[in-house]
């Protein structure tokens, strides 16, 4: 008696929880040690002392009523203020409180963004490979997921089919930078580009197409990328999410924020309908604690120099046993080719080796796998020898 | 550009989130302890200490990766353990760990359930007056809200009325008890005949009807009420949505639950359908600290004896000024009759005292207002005059 879009979810349930259910019960059988679940995004390097620390403060010294009570549905109005400073510092943008919308982490943030735009039908583009969560997400609002095939040289945006595919059922643009899953990180020079083709398509089809920048890993970038371009420079209908998931290692908090620049075409109604959506979809407001905890950490960072090292390592094992991937510039995952065309296949034989990964088809684009490094480094260095068996089985 | 939906959506915004906007508006013309703002269920009464004692608690000893980070989407498995059994000692029920989900509040704990059952055009009848954001919650999956007109005498749920208003659309009974907006508490009598009938009609139209229990207030009553009886045991298909916003004070942390027991058709099922749904529409799990001190205060509660004060002082009033209302024996608000049909009227010019209300239109019973009183009791002491004025106005 469940409904029947549900009945549909729960055929396709996240095959990445999937492995992470999985993981647990073989650490049950093989011991914590002896399996290396590369599976999940859940961050392995701790959230920065400022967190803890500014959790204490608060809670010794502000009024009880004050830090876990209700406040405006948009959260709090110092807390947004100080954000929209601290972006304003960092990418010359010239945000004010108003354009920032706490939310319940970035996944809360998409769907609220979602539901203030989708009517049924309207389609969504997004680019493949593709955090796979975005399917349900568009489809929460009756959306429809148009997917650019993927580029399978470098993982860049296939920008001649984008332009093609854009429509006036276009209703948004969605990317992810740096990526979920290939780690990839657009270029300035690439975002212009993509921009480009959206402003003449705008014109040529004479209505608003929004540009949401998923953006949980922006703060994780490798090797001599100091900044990943700011999307409301580019494009004026441009929305960001935001989350602090993986810059501060708090993904279990649900704390984010949406970004709606005053460039927006009627900014002051979109921001009044993202408001209402954070209400009325249930979040309320983003938790009110670590709202407050936001100011004292503005400028922390999670070690990024660990995920690094991880990075290094594990690509290092992957390309010593013949495996076909590119290096990561962003986030915690490396994108690697199936050496058969079943990738499920491949993962099965994976899991011989207590090696888990997750098949790529969910993310569109089958015949590769997506292997978080979000682990410890002894884990990594643990599972080489499996990942040598592994490629041997492959005659790799 | 914004949905068709949400066009709608903003039109209607909600009447108590404008007169919380009006009250911050009036406090700033003539100071705060001139304006007596009774529209927002925010709690008044500080958190018990052992909240903040066990963040700090957690906070200082435990690990950092494992307090903010991801977990099950359904919440920490030992955290819903001692959930699962402090209710079982307090009810005599049987449930395990595997029948609570954790949640971002009741809000966000009702969608997931609504989504979860929802086929577009299924009926949920409540009972009027109700929290009006029941009609955004159910019309967010594109269920029709069926209200059952008051009982203006008492404010019981019209049960002759509910009887003729089950029929094959029927998909799901949403109740409120103890109520917002009018405080009543349905005694095991009112249960018991209410859930008589909801069997009787399964039987009847061979079909589930789901029995939602709404219980943000469960533990805030007063004068003789014990307990509130707890509907999993008079009926088999009911799911129990709660929430520590008012028995803890931490509305703005987003915690609460689901409890779906096995009794439940095809409860696995459903405890599925619940849990991916959390995940899905942006939630992923509750707040990850907070669902971690949950534990530590399983048999802690706000100060209700400060409610009970403020209810008193506020009924006093009202009835010495011959204000029409029932005496309230839960949660924090008076249902008062406006003296002139039209209660928006009513509101406007008690504003012009700095009094300000909920008219319950909202709330699908006009001519009638709602006061709460989770403020502090000098406020209350301090706005009798305006009460006087404003009851004068009407030759009362």
């Amino acid at each position: 008696m469940i409904s029947e879009k549900m009945k549909e979810l729960l055929k396709n349930n996240s095959v990445i929880r999937e492995m992470f259910e999985e993981g647990k019960r073989l650490e049950k059988i093989y011991g914590k040690d002896n399996v290396f679940d590369f599976s999940l995004g859940n961050p392995s390097v701790p959230a920065p002392k400022e967190v803890n620390e500014a959790i204490i403060k608060i809670v010794k010294e502000e009024d009880s009523n004050f830090i876990h009570g209700y406040m405006s549905n948009s959260g709090y109005e110092d807390v947004r203020e100080k954000i929209a400073n601290s972006i304003n510092e960092k990418f010359s943008t010239n945000f004010s409180f108003k354009n920032i919308i706490m939310t319940v982490g970035a996944a809360s943030g998409l769907n609220i963004v979602l539901k203030s735009i989708l009517n049924p039908k309207d389609e969504v583009i997004v680019f493949a490979p593709y955090f796979s969560e975005y399917n349900n997400y568009i489809q929460n609002y009756d959306g429809i997921v148009k997917p650019i095939e993927p580029n399978l040289k470098d993982f860049m945006p296939n920008l001649e089919e984008f332009e093609k595919s854009i429509n006036e059922k276009t209703k948004a643009v969605l990317i992810n930078t740096p990526n979920n899953p290939t780690g990839v990180v657009y270029s300035e020079e690439i975002i212009i580009k993509l921009t480009d083709i959206m402003k003449k398509k705008e014109k040529e089809l004479n209505k608003q197409i929004y540009l949401i920048s998923d953006e949980p890993y922006r703060e994780l970038v490798y090797d001599n990328i100091t900044t990943v371009p700011y999307i409301t420079k580019y494009y004026d209908n441009a929305i960001i999410v935001y989350s602090y998931s993986k810059s501060l290692s708090l993904p279990g908090e649900r704390i984010g924020y949406v970004v709606i620049p005053n460039e927006l075409e009627n900014s002051d109604e979109m921001i009044d309908a993202v408001t209402i959506a954070n209400r009325i979809i249930g979040s309320v407001n983003a938790p009110s604690l670590i709202q407050r905890v936001i100011p004292y950490c503005l400028n922390s960072k999670v070690d990024i120099e660990s995920y690094n090292k991880n990075r290094n390592l594990l690509y290092k094992i992957l390309i010593e046993n013949k495996f076909e991937c590119i290096k990561p510039q962003g986030a915690f995952y490396i994108f690697v080719k199936s050496p058969i065309p079943d990738e499920k296949e491949f993962c099965r034989t994976a899991k011989k080796y207590n090696l888990l990964f997750v098949p790529a088809t969910s993310f569109g684009c089958p015949g590769y796998v997506r292997i978080a490094y979000c682990v410890s480094y002894e884990m990594i260095k643990r599972s080489e020898e499996s990942f040598s068996k592994l490629a041997k089985e492959y005659n790799m």
